[in-house]
């Protein structure tokens, strides 16, 4: 390593560390500024001698591509580079095995590296390419958006959407390495900022009320990527880590916590085609509304809370309401038909995440469908 | 459970069970007769609940298909079936493509089944869809060939091929439960009966030379589909399991000693178009026999050694030659490139599987390119 490549090793003190220790498959994630540039360094460090493909999109190539191609190269690191269209729709079968296809025509063997850079869509595309080239190859995930650096690029769902629902198709493998590269997200338009807030304000809302306070007193700092940003990412990634690690896989039902806010708001993204009229964070919030809203019509929770919950993702930009969104909304029983899709429904009941309080969420796996239907006749009025 | 049904459940004392315990995801492999018939009843006293939707090919599923699904009909396992065209086409992304999108309209749910009725085609195609339909359903092998029964069937490799070469995309996903049924054999042709031995074969040369004694003695018997075939399958799926268990993803190298004859195997069939001119057993004995006197070349193994591999194969009625193979050949930097896109290739340098002797095989990683390319040039004049 030359004198000139030094300051490119040593992480600054503003970096954070979060580990994630799941046995046999542990990873560190970085937070902090700088990242892409130190991908090199960080990447030659931890895995000595691979060889590197970048999968990116083409808008986040034209913002980033080349700091982090060069900055591979620097490393020793013979990155290659496959770029794909932007948006959800690259998550497809298409577009897979297009991917895969250029990766074998690398030839990267199952210990080189396949780098994610980009947003959700791109995490879950490259990570489900990078788990079935070869039957596995390893990769590391470098966040572009608030969303993917808080929640999608930690944990190891990986995936692709179907003309039956998104995400329906995928495995669990977990990334070697994660780089949240915080002055990323200096160029991301304000409303994606607020939709990556959604899923930080969901942490505070599952199991973290002190969490949620603070949030309550910091969104403005958090959301002008203020000295707050930072904190906020890293207990977002730490609160996800320990659910990651008490349940990798989905199957105690402690992973399904992180699902507060999604069985409503999967069913209106759905609906409304998975595009711009409700990006993912949006329909994030206005499902947790919803779950709280239910939460307080079965008795659980009592209707002070889910004010609070509905006035600081408010107060964040977000919407809370079926009305907020534009356009025309599904009647109750396409909703619940978009519902019963899920990848979670067990013998056709539905689950949910309900609250008994702000940070006292809990699985109920067992709802039926009627009492949700219900649930939305009247909710659809607010 | 009615009286009528009792003769379905009662396992009968032909039936041979091999376990395979893998922690966390332990299963048994059932030889002897009459298992597809008995399926419903196996199934549904192992998995309480589930449905099940059954993958096959046109041509099993003619033979098979009716008594495999009025079995699971009796059970109660509200079984449907997906049909796609015979043969080795089938692994390619059109396919999974479509059958993933059929266990989604079908509504199958993570907890649900999906059984694989066929040969390793079948296995290895609906063993994928299983491991990526809802980031992994649970699956049954029930395989119908010989090389499937003692071979693809068991340990969890799935996957399909692509232009690159094959079985380059899949996934490690274990069975829940494998089903063998020897009468499943009687219609088989010789010619696959053969390709299946090859395999059987190989589990004495690798590591258990009393094995390939008994073989010795025996062959004619197994592939008459004597009293002695249910023995050797179930021989071979102890020998295989024990090696699962030691190594389940390949990554220790115990599991690469079953690679042994795939390196030059591999390559001759991608040579040959992975079709009748040269089927994968037929590939694997030629490659094995190849094995054997590379290793003699090295001054690695007795010579005695090699000519008896190859004498018990051609007893076989299998192929031990390039020259066995019908059509013109590669030429010797055709056939180490196509070796050189193998999975296990690290580095560029080529993994080969040789042998001190029968029984006694080693993981050989660092076999340079040059002396396969200067071993094939004389080997390809006998």
């Amino acid at each position: 390593m030359s004198a000139t490549e030094s300051p490119e090793t040593a992480a600054p003190a503003d970096v954070t560390t979060v580990a994630v220790p799941l046995p046999g498959a542990a990873y560190d994630i970085l937070i902090g500024p700088g990242l892409i540039g130190r991908a090199g360094a960080e990447i030659a460090a931890r895995f000595p001698g691979v060889r590197v493909s970048v999968v990116t999109d083409e808008e986040v190539n034209h913002a980033h591509g080349e700091a982090l191609v060069s900055s591979l190269g620097r490393a020793g690191l013979e990155p290659e580079l496959i770029v794909v269209p932007a948006g959800e729709q690259s998550k497809c079968f298409a577009v897979l095995e297009d991917v895969v296809d250029q990766l074998l025509a690398q030839r990267r063997e199952r210990g080189d590296l396949v780098v994610a850079l980009g947003g959700g869509v791109i995490g879950d595309l490259a990570g489900f390419a990078s788990a079935i080239v070869r039957r596995g190859m390893r990769f590391v995930q470098v966040p572009t958006s608030l969303l993917a650096q808080v929640d999608s690029s930690v944990g190891g769902k990986t995936g692709i959407n179907t003309p039956h629902g998104k995400n329906l198709v995928g495995v669990f493998h977990q990334p070697s390495l994660v780089l949240a590269d915080t002055d990323a997200l200096a160029s991301l338009p304000p409303r994606h900022m607020r939709a990556g807030y959604a899923e930080i304000a969901k942490y505070g809302l599952i199991d973290d009320a002190a969490f949620f306070g603070w949030l309550e007193q910091n969104h403005a700092g958090v959301l002008a990527r203020g000295p707050e940003l930072t904190e906020a990412v890293a207990a977002s990634c730490r609160a996800k880590a320990r659910v990651v690690v008490a349940d990798e896989k989905e199957t105690s039902g402690a992973r399904a916590l992180l699902n507060l806010g999604h069985t409503f708001g999967h069913a209106l993204e759905a609906y409304c085609g998975y595009g711009e009229r409700l990006i993912h964070g949006e329909g994030v919030a206005v499902g947790m509304a919803q779950a709280f809203r239910f939460s307080v019509e079965a008795g659980l929770c009592a209707p002070a809370d889910a004010a609070r919950v509905e006035a600081h993702l408010r107060a964040a930009g977000l919407p809370t309401r079926m009305s907020d969104i534009p356009g025309e909304m599904a009647d109750d029983d396409t909703l619940v038909s978009l519902m019963a899709q899920d990848k979670k429904v067990k013998r056709g009941r539905l689950t949910f995440i309900l609250a008994r309080g702000i940070g006292q969420c809990f699985v109920a796996g067992d709802v039926a469908p009627d009492a949700i239907r219900s649930f939305l006749s009247r909710d659809r009025l607010l």
